[in-house]
């Protein structure tokens, strides 16, 4: 089977900054991405202003993008650490995946 | 700790073909999966009979499969494209990983 | 860019033992994580008393921790095993992943 490399995104953050990060996401020109609903606990270095050193129970969302170019997923995880988490908690990380077929994401 | 090298085949795809693709995942072996529920939004190049070549805020399942043996990895793979990516927008991912219990999955 | 080599474990168990779960991650010093709900099916050598040898349809979580120490990931793994994987169906899977920033997970 022919698979070509990719890279996955996934950016994991509260979710009253989804709709911010989707805009970043596809600005960047990714084809498509999913979003996922969970829950999440964590330990932060925010902003005290803007939220508690630890947070509970917050409501999250992973959205993960597939990008075949690894340059374009360093834009897209860079732009959304700029714009976000200096006040907002989150989690990107990146990782080499096999995709089946170039032409469909 | 004793770690065993695996494959996880992540497969995105739209609802409506998830008891499709589950089947053939069952038919091909795998032992267990998970099934995600989820938003999606995709450029996709199907065919402009089924659905618009723009699909907006649909609803997405991903399938996480998790095999020891990667020929039966790819032959997933392989098995859900030809049945169902001519016609339907979807992702399929493979990733290597350690588990932790080769005879768990 | 730069990132930063971590490792991801996502943890696959019945919702049943959920709380159990998170309670081990949290007392290995995870700084956090991120709980996704789904629905499972497998085939599992589990103890006769407790639940059938196949168990179909039920709701499982994905538990997600990222951990920048290997050893402690190799811990939080055994620690669960050891607590759980005697009597529940469950799958630990270890990644290497890079994370955008060391200091918020």
């Amino acid at each position: 089977m022919e698979t070509h490399k990719a890279t996955r995104i996934s950016i994991t953050v509260e979710r009253v900054i989804q709709q911010g990060v989707l805009r970043i996401v596809e600005a960047a020109g990714a084809r498509g991405y999913s979003v996922f609903h969970g829950d999440g606990k964590g330990r932060h270095h925010t902003h005290p202003v803007h939220r508690p050193a630890v947070a509970e129970g917050f409501s999250i969302v992973k959205i993960e993008v597939i990008v075949s170019d690894r340059a374009a997923a360093d834009r897209i995880a860079e732009e959304i650490a700029a714009a976000y988490f200096e006040d907002y908690p989150g989690i990107v990380t990146l990782e080499a995946v096999e995709v089946l077929r170039r032409e469909k994401f």
